[in-house]
């Protein structure tokens, strides 16, 4: 029987040992390689990375192909928390239970680390030894890939209209679309990297797309929902903070029980787009029932 | 004759019409992406990405075929100005004459912005249709070799050491470092893509890796130089500000005609790393010479 904690675990350990496998590999030892690690080692629970190497498996590839790829998404995502978390931006002082980069380093150094973790991400996807030819236009791929769904046409366009949109009241198309930029293309960068990687067919790729496209908004819209009524003791965040802070959430807009609804639709979808798969991809199936039952 | 002027009007509008056609190239009008080409197209000497065309020149290739790496350079340089003029860091309000992009915008909109080119940069190197899967290598390589140079091993060490540096006396082995790090690291980067690019032999790379080595110290020696004894009238930048921040230079380490000598040599030793190459390298042998002769 397919266990998803134990996946997680595995999986966590072999991204974590690789991040640090990266991060050590340095001869200069400097403030900003402190700074980068200690955000990128804080924690989280590594879903990008878990699901770039699980899409990788799934067309038929092995997760190893896919790790390299795996780390410069964690990084991606690290660096968009630090530079969110800085007074310019969000002004948060703690993550994950910690002080922020800037709080716990300063201004300048978490600005240079998250640059410095970008630029990493791209070093580590360009630095595979490529051992045949046609693999280096897979590489490129991918980078071009993860480049689009990070830049100021995806990523940083969410965060920008995220900020923006403190305090308005969004309709449905503008909250979803600040989702999809925001969280949604690089979630699919993921799991489309992977699914490059591990040599999946066009077809392969394009059902994938439509799987995290669906399990991306329900990622979204669980984290609204356990804003509401989750258990901060459990989620490790404060709850009810959408609320006071006036946000447009799917709860705000349409209600828990609607918004529940929706979420499980977006998971079934998700499972559907899957039918073409085989047992390689129950990671797949899996993570996209975890995002619905997940208090955390 | 070989003229440099022409060469530098000529190379300049070929790599602002690759800017701006890039920067059109946007379905999306968003602030990230007036912030973006506000500071791209603000000016600037554009002399990494003419370095990159002049490299591929250089050893046989064509500069149309490093065109998308200039370009990728030149918003890399952007964005570590705009971070760098941030209030968190030298807390500029001008450059080139106008306001700085924070001032202009606002703080997050230039941390956006920032983030925005260095990750447009990466999608512009790896968006090239590979004609050839052996190109797909040499843009791999191109990548990495950028990416190396403008990370925390690179050019942030250097604006983080830059930073630090600020009142402290410097001796001139720190002072080095910084420059190397600094823009040495980006300008030697800038050189080996457009010889990569232009199909360079591995003996034709080093021996450009010797060129910009060379010609990166000297320019920061010159900048030196005319921050003491330029005129602020054709340089655009206050002269004599090394001096009232304290800030340790050549001049201040070790006098101005010492300085002059030094630099001299630099360039001497960049011109002899070029015996190597035949009169398409004549743009490379200019450049050298111009940038001890500049007067701004």
């Amino acid at each position: 029987m397919f266990d998803l904690n134990t996946y997680f675990a595995s999986k966590k350990q072999q991204i974590n040992a690789a991040l640090s496998e990266i991060l050590e590999d340095s001869s200069i030892s400097s403030r900003i390689a402190e700074a980068m690690k200690y955000s990128l080692m804080v924690g989280g629970k590594r879903i990008r990375p878990i699901l770039c190497l699980a899409a990788a498996e799934a067309v038929g590839g092995k997760a190893d192909d896919a790790l390299r790829a795996a780390c410069s998404l964690e990084m991606i995502h690290t660096y968009s928390l630090i530079h969110d978390d800085l007074p310019a931006m969000d002004n948060d002082d703690r993550r994950r239970g910690k002080p922020t980069c800037h709080i716990a380093f300063d201004e300048a150094t978490a600005i240079f680390a998250g640059d410095a973790l970008l630029t990493l991400a791209f070093q580590i996807l360009s630095s595979t030894e490529i051992t045949e030819e046609h693999l280096a236009s897979q590489w490129l791929r991918v980078i071009y890939t993860i480049a689009l769904a990070a830049g100021y046409k995806g990523m940083l366009e969410g965060q920008m209209r995220d900020m923006a949109a403190e305090g308005a009241s969004l309709n449905l198309n503008d909250l979803n679309d600040i989702y999809s930029f925001k969280t949604g293309v690089l979630i699919k960068a993921s799991v489309c990297s992977g699914a490059i990687l591990g040599k999946g067919s066009s077809k392969q790729i394009e059902q994938l797309g439509i799987y995290s496209k669906n399990i991306g908004l329900a990622y979204q819209i669980i984290d609204d929902i356990l804003n509401v009524e989750g258990n901060s003791a459990v989620t490790g965040k404060a709850v009810g903070t959408d609320n006071i802070r006036q946000k447009s959430t799917y709860p705000s807009i349409m209600g828990i029980d609607k918004s529940k609804e929706i979420a499980q639709k977006l998971v079934n979808n998700a499972l559907q787009s899957l039918d073409y798969f085989d047992d390689r991809s129950d990671p797949l199936r899996a993570i996209a029932r975890y995002i619905i039952e997940r208090k955390r």
